[in-house]
């Protein structure tokens, strides 16, 4: 029985975010629904840098994720993060598939910001900010193309080559070069930087206004001012893995922010087990760390549509 | 950058179990002297079987096997057991190969033992007996065979077929079937079975036998009477996992045996921070339960050779 191997090309061209989006959609439901298993993520930290391996399964699908961040890679001419996707049968172990993870990632995260904007989101959201404008944005964009009618998409950078270049990769979307205050006064403003300390201040953020906080996903890493997440409604994608790694793990380690202060996790909302934006004028926060059981769903996606395709295949485990 | 594929048929042809044993020595002395690193496996555990996630890292290599254990798949012509082995560069996260890792687990398996048969049986030792002479076997013979002059090895198993078997792969040395009895009574002793429940009785065993308890690898596993661990001088891979899953688990569970009664690692008997066998007297035992720093120096010898040769390579990350 051979096994698929699935280059970074090829997982590219089979890749849809409408699908993306559905698929991290049911996860989320499926594992709230007790349905999902994801063991915690296992680190390996060396001097160079870590590796994580995310281990998750779903009806019908296992798999896992070996996923580096080497920050001085680009050095190199090499992407600070790359990844590899095991995708297994669950009734027999067989590996199925090998596939680059790269763009999995990238996908998974904008898909699944978008999902949380969905429900967290003011519905009439027309506005998109960007705080941020690297690699992270793109399918930040593409997601929230998909599931709202945007107007202006307003793109901050440190680096005004980064907002130029993806101005240049949307030529069908209004985006414009924006100032941080103005980026962050948009309806659904999503925060993708490195940072390790505030950025987006209290002072900035309007009533009503969406923010999906998705740079920090390691410890030391933050985003947003405490006093944003104070009083704000904050929706997180693992409860465990936000307190340890994600944007509020700074302030509850500094004892600014309590676990229990959060509202409730993504998939209670998706499976409707908690409402989603109750009042137009709250300000809500999705704190994503990212999980395995997204990349499952779509290595899964990508999977069941190669199958059916020629694709280079081994026999890999004899 | 292209990543190498190794299917099961290239990495059989690359092992050695000389190199092999070299190989799993070094990374236990490196292990523990500071040099590797091993975060705790990640279990995925599903209705029809389960998968582990064992990343590692070792001077120059890094790695994880994705290992599944599913028992019913012999009835639908599948191994129970699966491996790949995913091997990246630890400087830059660069995954330089993925490999078939089912042979590496038997090899590194047998070669290890066969490593705490050096330490810890008596030198002079040339009897080896098998307590089950099925897949996990092979290697124990290979292994012993290169670092012990054996006379005789007694074999035995429920099912004679797998010890006629098991004759016939080894022309070139003398293996007898034997009873239960007859094969506990040799120098060096490797119980290799599924059992949950002693086999090996206290009365068996005598003075100044090595045995290697390799079968014992998941809660509630178990091949010695808990008697012969007392008084014996216990050597583990790694603590934890050995009192979770290992020979001792059961007795420990049980209150039988206490994991401070274990008188050291093989590390720090191969490294010697402890003296290995003392007394030719005394019972040695080495409780296996398999780590992922010996599949990642497997897998770095594997590739070292690999890469001057002509193996099929993809731009799998791009």
């Amino acid at each position: 029985m051979p096994t698929l191997i699935l280059d970074k090309k090829s997982v590219k061209a089979l890749l849809s975010m409408s699908t993306t989006i559905g698929a991290v959609e049911q996860a989320f439901r499926d594992w709230t629904d007790g349905k999902g298993t994801m063991p915690a993520k296992s680190y390996l930290s060396l001097e160079k840098g870590d590796f994580r391996a995310m281990p998750a399964a779903l009806p019908g699908a296992a798999g896992v994720k070996w996923v580096n961040v080497h920050p001085q890679n680009p050095k190199l001419g090499l992407p600070t993060v790359m990844a590899i996707i095991i995708y297994s049968d669950p009734e027999t172990g067989y590996p199925l598939a090998i596939m680059d993870g790269t763009d999995v990632t990238a996908f998974r995260t904008g898909a699944t910001a978008a999902l949380a904007s969905k429900y967290l989101a003011r519905p009439d959201s027309h506005t998109l900010g960007l705080v941020g404008a690297g690699r992270q944005s793109y399918t930040q964009i593409t997601a929230h193309a998909e599931l709202f009618k945007l107007g202006t998409i307003k793109a901050y950078d440190l680096n005004p080559a980064a907002v130029e270049k993806v101005i240049k990769a949307f030529p069908q979307l209004k985006i414009v070069r924006s100032s941080l205050e103005d980026a962050v006064s948009s309806d659904i403003v999503c925060t993708v930087t490195p940072a390790r300390g505030p950025v987006v201040k209290k002072a900035m953020v309007r009533p009503g206004t969406h923010i999906n906080a998705i740079g920090a996903d390691a410890e030391g890493k933050e985003e947003l001012e405490p006093s944003v997440l104070k009083g704000a409604v904050v929706v997180v994608d693992d409860l465990r893995q936000a307190a340890a790694s994600g944007e509020i793990n700074v302030p509850v380690a500094q004892g600014l922010y309590s676990p229990g202060e959060v509202y409730s996790t993504l998939g209670e909302v998706v499976s409707g087990k908690k409402p989603g934006r109750k009042d137009p004028n709250a300000i809500t926060i999705f704190d994503s760390t990212g999980v395995a059981i997204e990349d499952v769903a779509i290595a899964k996606l990508v999977y069941e549509q190669a199958k059916n395709e020629t694709h280079m295949t081994v026999d890999l485990v004899g």
